[in-house]
C-alpha cells in the first residue's frame, strides 16, 4: 500500500478529467522527483490561479478584471455577441483581429448523451444580456459538429421572441485546403455558401 | 492570449510528463472550475507529498519513515535483496505476501536510446549496501523486457566480484494463460525452466 500522502496526491490527480489510476500514479511520482522549491512553485500555480481568475459577470469568459477586458471596452460593439463553447475559442477569434464585438462563453454544449441539458451551460446567463441590453446581432460560434449544431439551434429558436439578427459562422472549404480532401457534407455546405465574384 | 496566472498554471501541468499542451489547457480549465477549497485540497496534497515523503537512505524506496518500514523490520531478511525498477514494484511483490527479504529501487533502469545511463539509476546506492552489508542473495527482478534484462545483466556483472548469489525472475506461462496466446519467446523460455512434477 502506498504510504498515505502519496495515496493522497494520486487520488487528487485520478480526479481530473482523462487521467486515469495509472496515469496519476505517475504524475504523483513526477512531483516526489522534483525539488521542494518546484513542488511549491506548482502549489502556488494553483492557488494563484484560482484566486485571481474568476468568470467575468457578463461574457462568462474567464478574466482577471471585473468585467473582462473586452466588455469593458467602450470601443468594442457591445451590441453584438459572438457566442463560442469555451474560453479558449474567444483567443482563437480575437487573434483574427477581425471581430469587434464582444463574446458569450457557454462553458460547454447540449449533449445528452454526457447528460448536459441547457440549464448545465450558460444559456440564461445570454438571455440575461438580451433581455436587459441593447443586442443587435447573435452569432452563434460553437464548433460544427452535431452538439455544436443542435446548440446553435437550440439558442436561435430561444432568440426569436426578441427579434434578434441572429447567425451562424460559415462553413466551406479552408483556405488553402483541397477539394480531393474536403469530406461530402463541408463541400455541399460550401456550394450552399457560394457567393458571386468578379 | 492567456491572462498570466491561466498561463502559469498550464506551463505547470505541461511539464509534467506525458502531459502535452492541450492537455496541460484542458487540466488548468479543470483546476478554474474547482471550488477553492477544492483547489486549495489538491495543493496541499502536492506540499503535503514532497515534504513528508523521503526516498529510504537504505532501499530508497518511498518512504515516511527512515529506514522505510521494511528496510527496520528485523523480521525481514536483510540479507536477501529484491533489485526492482520502481516503488510500484515492490507494492506489487508485497501483495504477493511471499518475499520475506528486502527490496533495492533503482528508479528507472539503463536505456541509452532515452540517455539513461548506469549512473542515472540508483546502482551505486546498491553496490553500497553489498559492499558494506552482509548480502547473501540479490534476486534481480527488473521487466523482462529489453532494458529491464540489460539492466539485470549489467548489475549482475558488476557484483560478480562479491561472490553473491545472484538470481532473476523465473519467465514462463502466467497461471491461468493459455499457450495458444503465449508468444514464442515467452514459450521458449518456458520450455527452459521445465523442472519434473509428480
Amino acid at each position: 500500500m502506498y504510504a498515505t500522502p502519496i495515496a493522497r496526491l494520486i487520488e487528487e490527480f485520478a480526479k481530473m478529467p482523462g487521467i486515469g489510476k495509472r496515469t496519476a500514479e505517475r504524475l504523483a511520482y513526477y512531483v516526489l522527483n522534483l525539488s521542494k522549491q518546484e513542488v511549491d512553485a506548482f502549489a502556488d500555480a494553483l492557488i494563484c490561479a484560482k484566486e485571481k481568475i474568476t468568470f467575468c459577470p457578463v461574457c462568462q469568459c474567464l478574466t482577471e478584471t471585473v468585467p473582462c477586458a473586452i466588455c469593458g471596452d467602450e470601443r468594442r460593439e457591445q451590441d453584438v455577441i459572438c457566442v463560442v463553447e469555451k474560453p479558449k475559442d474567444v483567443i482563437k477569434i480575437e487573434k483574427t483581429r477581425e471581430f469587434k464585438g464582444t463574446y458569450h462563453v457557454l462553458h460547454g454544449v447540449i449533449s445528452p448523451m454526457d447528460g448536459v441539458g441547457p440549464d448545465d451551460i450558460r444559456i440564461k446567463e445570454l438571455l440575461a444580456r438580451v433581455t436587459t441590453g441593447d443586442v443587435r446581432e447573435v452569432i452563434m460560434a460553437t464548433n460544427p459538429n452535431l452538439e455544436g449544431e443542435a446548440t446553435a439551434m437550440y439558442i436561435a429558436k430561444l432568440l426569436k421572441p426578441f427579434n434578434i439578427k441572429t447567425t451562424r459562422l460559415a462553413h466551406g472549404i479552408p483556405v488553402g485546403g483541397d477539394l480531393e480532401y474536403a469530406d461530402e457534407v463541408t463541400l455541399t455546405r460550401a456550394l450552399e455558401g457560394r457567393h458571386e465574384i468578379g
